[in-house]
């Protein structure tokens, strides 16, 4: 998506360690213009799914997702992470292990919000190993829901999170993979059918 | 604001020891539809104050923000918590004590994106001892920025928050007042302003 691509090359920052900070707009200080329009290339690529929930996980996924379920016209849930062991019986929980911070978490949404006869659209703002993505597919299957798909604004197409998902039969869109941040020089990969 | 106290009405649910829960439509679940109205009716009541920023606190309390933002037409930040003692030369942190949890923890956003220049809304889901909300007025005060005011959706007006903010000097609307929880009925205080 060309306007997420100039926003990132725009105001991005990258980092030695393929650290690509994008705080000025996506995930701490956000324009709601881009998320907008985010959100409705969303909307257009998922057209022809049915879809009846938007999916997301606290907390940075929370904004684009509110966007895209206002695009269709559905309800969002927003996924709960916890450290804490005690679960209760009215949730689903899932184990997530976050590699940036070397810590298993779980995550949980309560059964009453996802349902068998939901169609599931999750969201979210990076995609890098996976693990997060696979957690709230993990979340959608124990509901028995049917999964639409997965939404996510930038995917580091350099780590293989989007190889793992788009394996496991996950229609996944991303509206800017970043193939490489070789010396600050920021490479997408190609998407035609994106706008 | 009617929609709102409609909706806490028919979908909230009252537990013992004054709980309010409302993860239906407002912190877990999120209907899009009921956050624009709300963001509408926050649009109108602060129509005469200079906002250029929204600044809010995560998680919950986003979703609701990115939506204030987009009808004023500014960006929105959001405050990271953080257990970690680890502070940057980079960011405005303030210490914040959650009742709920027993805790205390650390609020942050980065420097960059608070400017002496900002005229700040703050705007969250719940108020109801006024830490959070203190917290986030002081990361405003640290930038030296102006504090436009505060905008709440449901204040529990049986504690104290409400008073101390307002004894503050701060502007504070809030959409909702519970003034009581009795017997699972549920007392919203007269606001004759609000829609």
């Amino acid at each position: 998506m060309q306007t997420l691509e100039s926003y990132i090359r725009e105001k991005g920052k990258v980092y030695p360690g393929n650290i690509l900070k994008v705080d000025s707009f996506l995930n701490h200080q956000i324009e709601p213009s881009v998320i907008r329009a985010m959100a409705k290339e969303i909307r257009r690529l998922f057209a022809d799914c049915p879809v009846t929930k938007v999916l997301t996980i606290e907390a940075s996924g929370i904004a684009i997702a509110i966007l895209v379920a206002e695009e269709f016209g559905v309800p969002m849930l927003f996924a709960k992470k916890s450290h804490s062991a005690n679960l209760s019986p009215d949730v689903y929980s899932t184990k997530v292990t976050s590699y940036t911070h070397g810590t298993v978490y779980d995550v949980r949404v309560a059964k009453d919000f996802l349902r068998a006869d939901d169609h599931v659209l999750l969201v979210d703002d990076f995609l890098a190993n996976g693990a997060a993505l696979l957690g709230l597919a993990d979340l959608v299957r124990q509901a028995g829901a049917t999964l639409s798909g997965a939404a996510i604004a930038i995917e580091k197409g350099f780590q293989q999170g989007g190889q793992i998902v788009r394996e496991a039969g996950i229609r996944l869109e991303s509206l800017a993979i970043v193939d490489s941040m070789q010396d600050g020089n920021i490479t997408f990969r190609e998407q035609p059918h994106q706008s």
